[in-house]
C-alpha cells in the first residue's frame, strides 16, 4: 500500500504528512519560502480605527483560498482617551506573539511525534507610557519587557516539553520580530 | 467663564482637553504612566487558536471600564497548514503595526492643533519563512522589512503632516516594539 493510499497522519490537529511534504517542497525551491504579507488600515475617529486582512503571497503566488477578508477594531480605554473601541494596539501585539509562540509549539510537538492536549498560555507586558506620551525622552515607548507563561496538558515528560517550548521560540515569526531589531518604513501620501 | 463649564475641545475625534489634562497628571505623578497589558491563549487544534483580551493595569489601578472581553482567532492559510482559521500571527502583527501608527499620528495632529479628515494605511511585510520553518539558519525567522504607507486627507500643507508622521513614529508603543528588541521571557508548566 502506498503512501498516498493511506490515511493521512494528523497529530494535534496538524495533518503530519503534509507539514514534511511543505518542508521537502521548500528545501528544494527555496524561493516558494518568500511571503508578503499586508494588512490596510482606516480612521474612524479619535483612537478608533479598523484593520483588513486578506490578500497575502507565499509559496510562488497570491494566495487564492480566502474569499472573504477579516476586519479587526482598535481602540483606546478612556484612561488613554479612548472609549474601548477595540483592545489597544499594544494588547493586539500580545496576541500576535501568544498566537505565534502556540502555533509554533503545536508544529515543532506534530513533527517530533508528542501529542499535546491542551496549552493556554498568559501573557503580561510591561509599559512606562510617559514614553508615548512624548513626556520623557528616558523612557522608551516600547514595552520594556514580555512574560509568557504556558500551561500544557500532555503526557510528554517535562524536559520533552521544555525541548519543544525552547525550540518554539527558536522558530517563531513574531517572536522573533519582537525580540530583534526589524527595519519599518514608514512614508505618506497627501490625498485631496 | 471657566474652562470647566466650556464644552469639551474635540479634534479628530480626541478629547484635547482630557489629553492635556492625562499628560499634566502623569507629569505631576509619573507612577502614573506604569501599565501592564495583558493576553491570555488557548489552543483550540491546529493552527487554530484564540486569544482574549480584557484586563489591564494602568493609571495606579486596574482597569474597571470594560465590561466584556474580546476575543480573536488566529489561524494558518493552506499553503502553512492551517485552515484560515483567522489570520495568521504574522498579519495580527502589521495590525498592532498600523493601529498604533495611526493612533499616535491622530494624537500627535489633535494636541498641535491639525485637523486630520481621513487616515489610510496600507502595511506590507517580507518573510523568508525558511527561518521559521527550521530550514535554514541563516534566514531570520523575522520580517526582514516593514513598509507603510499613509494616506492623509487633510488641509494641514505637507510639511506639517510630514512632521506628524515622524513623530508618530517617534512616539508609537508598537513601532517601538517592532523597531527595538523587546525581552520576551517565555516559560512553561505541565499541568495533569
Amino acid at each position: 500500500m502506498t503512501q498516498a493510499m493511506q490515511e493521512p497522519r494528523i497529530r494535534n490537529g496538524v495533518n503530519v504528512d503534509t507539514l514534511f511534504a511543505t518542508l521537502d517542497a521548500v528545501k528544494a525551491q527555496p524561493e516558494l519560502g518568500r511571503f508578503q504579507f499586508r494588512a490596510t488600515n482606516r480612521w474612524l475617529g479619535g483612537a478608533h480605527n479598523r484593520s483588513t486582512i486578506k490578500e497575502f503571497y507565499g509559496a510562488g503566488q497570491m494566495d487564492q483560498t480566502r474569499t472573504a477578508s477579516w476586519q479587526f477594531d482598535a481602540g483606546e480605554p478612556p484612561v488613554l482617551i479612548g472609549h474601548n473601541e477595540g483592545p489597544n494596539p499594544a494588547e493586539f501585539l500580545l496576541h500576535a506573539l501568544a498566537a505565534c509562540l502556540t502555533t509554533s509549539l503545536v508544529y515543532v510537538a506534530a513533527a517530533r511525534g508528542v501529542q499535546l492536549d491542551e496549552v493556554e498560555s498568559t501573557l503580561e507586558g510591561d509599559m512606562d507610557v510617559r514614553g508615548a506620551l512624548g513626556l520623557s525622552d528616558e523612557v522608551p515607548n516600547r514595552y520594556e519587557n514580555i512574560r509568557v507563561t504556558f500551561r500544557i496538558k500532555s503526557d510528554a515528560p517535562a524536559e520533552k516539553l521544555a525541548q519543544i517550548v525552547a525550540r518554539a521560540q527558536q522558530r517563531s515569526a513574531v517572536f522573533d520580530s519582537v525580540t530583534n531589531p526589524v527595519p519599518v518604513a514608514v512614508d505618506f501620501i497627501k490625498v485631496a
